[in-house]
Parts: structure tokens; sequence; C-alpha cells
């Protein structure tokens, strides 16, 4: 894979600092879990999957750095509070330094996990695209989110590996541009056919009909399927099921929530109202105007087409039994 | 009223160069139709019913310049194909001028009508909004979009001043902005409260009841009550009417396009690519990467609570036969 968020260097976390792509390429070299809490909390690192990598081996530099395990969770929890995938990571990583392992295997092995998860969603859902031309996304699911591969973007690039002619249309995703900026940046680099469109245009190509599926990531999955993701996802989760174009949700098992039933309370993060009222440290808006800034939303689980997990594509309505097998393993 | 998007000042046509809003306050002043045509292409003054005043003085120039009527309606009719005002605007002072009146004068009653038809929209809409609180508005259908008083905002700031306690939801409207920057500017100016959000937050926001009504202006009305308006409108409408949130278009008699039996071949225009993919000169995408930029989309008219209009609220199914009355006076 040509695109890594983040990966391991002699002692230290090393990963791309997201918030200056696509203009300069700059890896952040972190050796204190505190420098990775930063990094998570300001979006250096972002996407579920990633964050929760990033997490994983923040919780690793804790233990280099003489802070208890209940410490360490506590700072890197602490940061963003909407992706499951944070606390699965910082799970994996503290239960197994509880134990006496060690915490550093703990995260590789958390990483490899993650990668191969995203590797397997590519295969399972590719078959969803074969027919289709059209593509939309939202934010950034590609290898930026996920360490490789991507969730949404991992099913379109094993599709075009296996011959299907595909346009992806890119959301920017307003506020912070992740799908302008970093989902464009990696189809550039693979050179898959896209373009970016205003969030706003989304509706208009869905109802035209140049649109045959969408897919998005996820931050956090109910187990009945409500799910939240980046603000914006909602609305064209909507408006996709009023046109009857298939809506997926790409997402690893870090991703599924089990110990929560539906979508309801999932925290939404509120993001500073700078990142609307500013671009670049421009301003756009009137001095005296506010913004509000949700960083996510919650789809329920009606709108939600099929699931692409590792282990296959998984309807709403069966996502229930599905993790109640997957807890008795 | 303290905003005026244009006037005639002394054989020019003045005009406050919204591109600039609300870093800047500049006065374009105007003395040939090209110049004028122009304004309107770049979108220094944009909304339609002020793209239809802008048109009409641009005609009345036009006659003082030496062209003849037909080449100056051709000139002025070619900038933007989407607001049916623009023709409204020429075709009102090219009939009065090919009678032999003064184009001048056909302008002025030109403008002042559409200046009274707003101000009867606020008076007609304000009832809608007696019990709202939460407002949505996408684009700007204010004062800078119509003249004066506007489409959309019309209605809340009678509500307002008949004492409703409104709160209005700006979608910053990507990717020209012209909710951070000029709805905003415009309630900033009246102390209306209000929060610029990006387009992605309405869903979110509609879906939890923080919105009691969405309001926006349009482009153009099919007899039928489908019409175009900025893109994204489809979006909101969409999601207004899953979520059971009145949703309101309100505009002047002049952007009722009775000749037209429905949406579907409105024409959308398609602007510069560079819009989407840079703010202010500066790239937001990848070199790369390609954009597309449609201005507008067309909302079927199912999704449409009613019309507010300056003779009243009229409900989609009776659009026909009130626009089939006001021909027959």
């Amino acid at each position: 894979m040509a695109v890594r968020a983040l990966w391991w260097d002699r002692g230290k976390l090393a990963l791309l600092d997201q918030r200056q792509l696509p203009r300069r390429t700059v890896v952040l070299r972190l050796a204190r879990a505190s420098d990775v809490a930063e990094a998570i909390r300001t979006m250096a690192v972002r996407g579920a999957p990633a964050i929760g990598v990033a997490a994983a081996y923040g919780m690793a530099l804790a233990a280099r750095g003489g802070l208890s395990p209940a410490r360490a969770a506590k700072l890197l929890g602490s940061t963003r509070p909407t992706a499951v995938d944070l606390f699965v990571g910082i799970d994996a990583v503290r239960s197994a330094w509880e134990r006496g392992s060690d915490p550093l295997e703990a995260a590789h092995a958390y990483r490899a996990r993650v990668v191969e998860e995203c590797h397997r969603i590519g295969s399972a859902g590719a078959p969803l695209l074969a027919h289709a031309h059209g593509v939309l996304t939202h934010c950034n699911a590609g290898a930026l989110a996920t360490v490789e591969w991507g969730t949404a973007l991992a099913p379109i690039r094993v599709a075009r590996e296996r011959g299907a002619d595909l346009f992806v249309f890119v959301d920017e995703t307003r506020p912070l541009l992740q799908g302008a900026r970093l989902t464009a940046w990696e189809l550039a680099r693979e050179r898959i056919p896209h373009a970016v469109i205003a969030d706003n245009a989304a509706g208009h190509y869905l109802a035209r009909g140049d649109v045959d599926a969408v897919l998005v990531g996820a931050d956090r999955i109910a187990r009945n399927g409500d799910f939240a993701n980046k603000i914006g996802t909602y609305e064209k989760a909507v408006v996709a099921r009023e046109n009857g174009v298939p809506f997926y949700v790409a997402a690893p098992w870090t991703t599924f929530d089990a110990r929560r039933a539906d979508g309801k309370a999932i925290p939404v993060e509120e993001r500073d109202p700078d990142e609307v009222l500013e671009l670049a440290g421009r301003p756009l808006a009137p001095p005296a105007s506010h913004a509000r800034n949700p960083a996510f939303d919650v789809t329920p689980s009606r709108y939600v087409s099929a699931f692409v997990t590792p282990d296959g594509v998984v309807r709403p309505r069966e996502l229930a039994a599905r993790l109640a097998r997957r807890a008795r393993r």
C-alpha cells in the first residue's frame, strides 16, 4: 500500500500530519502518550480505526513513560468522544498490560488486526460495486483513516483491481474538508477517476441517477445498526434512500459497539466553532456571527442497506445476532 | 431598510460588490450594459430578484449606449441561465423600450415592483413563524438577493418585529458561502440571533427537532411547483420532509415561470470547478483532482409545504390555477 497513516519507528509513533495534507507531507514522531493524545485531539490523526491504533501505541508509550494503565487510558480516552475504536484500542493494550504482557506487542497486534480487517472489507465489499459506475463517499474513510486500505475506499480499490469502471463523487466534507483534502489525495495517488463536489451537490447527483452506490465509514455502530459518522452522513443516507440508491457502511469490528442498543445516546462531539467560521485562519463570516459545529451525526439503521464487515455483508436486521455470536466466541 | 443590494445613482447602477462581503463594503458604479453583464456573471450581484433588477437597469444603460433592444437583451440574458427573474427583468424593460417608453423609467418601475413584492412576502409569511423558534435557511435570500427586504428573510424580519423569538440556523452554503458571508452579515446587522453551520449539519438539527421551519428563496418556480434554487436546497427539502418539518419557498411573482410545466428542463448552471477546489485563491484539494460544480438543483414540488408569495401562502397544488388567474388579469 502506498499510503499509510501511521507506523512504529524506532521507539516512536510516526504519523502523517493529516491537517497539512494535501499541501505538505509532514511526519510527526511522537515519543510520549501526551503527544499522541494531542495529535488525536487536534486531528493530526483522525478516522475511527486510525485513532484506535494511535491510542493503542499511545498506551505503549505511556507504559514506557511510567504512567499507570488507568491514568494512560484516561489521558488517551478523553481526547475525542464519538469513535468507539479509540476505546477499543486503549482497552486492547490496557488488558494486555494489566496481564503483564508487553504493551507494545499488544499495540502491534491491534494495528495488525485493524489492517487485516480493512483488507478483508475490500474483498467483502467489492462485489457490491461490480456493476456500479458512480460511487459517492463522504469524509475520508480511506487508508488515512484506517492505517492502510481504508473502510469505504477498500471495496472501491478492490473493485477497481477486478476491472470495475468506477467514478467517485467525493463530498468535500466541510468543515475540515477531509474529502477534498484526504480522499481526493488518496484517489489522485492511485489515479482513480473522481471529482470533488460541494457537500450540497450530493443530492443533485443522487437525484439525477449518477450515483449507483453510497459508501461511507463509521465512528460507532450500535447493535441495532444506528451509527455515528462525520456530520452530513445522515443527510446523504436520507437522500440516497429517497432515490433508491443503496447506502453501505464499511467498518472493521472495532467500530461496532455491541454494548450500545441504539444510536440515541452516542456522544456527538461539538468542536470549535472557528472550524466553521474560519478557513486557514481567514474569517469566512462576519465577526459578530457565531457558529455551531457538531462533528458527527447519527444515522438511524433504517437508512442502511448493509454493513460491509471483514466477514462479509451484514444486513441491519442481522447485525445484533451477528454481534452476539462474535461475543460468544 | 439598512441593507440595499443596488440603487440608481446619477446615471449609473450602483451595487454592493457581494463577492467582497463581509470583509469589505465596496460599491461598484456601472455605466455600461456590458459592465452590468459582467457583474451578474461574476456574481458581484446575485440572487434571482436582484439580478433581475440589475439586468433591468442594464437594459436602460444599453439604451443610453446605443445598443438595440435585441442586442441588449442577448448581452444581459447570456450571463446566467437558471434564474428566470433575469429574463423577466430584461423583458419588462425591453417591451417598454420597444413601445417607445423610457427604458430607465421601466427599470425603476421593475425595481419598485420587486421591492414592494418582497415587502408583502414578509407580511404574508410571518404568521407561519408565529410559533416557531428554530428556523433554517439556505444560501442568501435576504435583502442582498432581492434589492431590499429579502424573500426567505422577509418573513423572519416581520415575525421578529411582531415579537417572535426566532433563532436562525444559517447554512454556510458552499461553494461560495452566501450563507456564512451574506445571510450572517444581514442577520448580524439586525441583531437577529443566529448560528452559521456547515451545510452538512442541517440534517442533524432537523433530526433533533431544533428546526421548526425551513425557509428558502428560489431562482425559478415551474407551474407545478418544482423549483430551482441554490445547490443543496434539494437535500434540505428531502430531510425536512423526512422529519415532518415544514419547508417554505418564498418568492416574488417574477420568480414564477408560468410557461414551464415542471422542473425537468430548468437549465442548471455549471460553474467553474475552481469555486470548489479553491477558496480565495488557496487550493483546498490536490492539484491532480477535478471538481464538479452545479450551482443549482431542482427540488420537486412534493417537498414544498407552501410558497410564500406577495399575495399570501399558496400550496403547490393550488399554484397552477393561481398562475393562470394572474395571467388572465
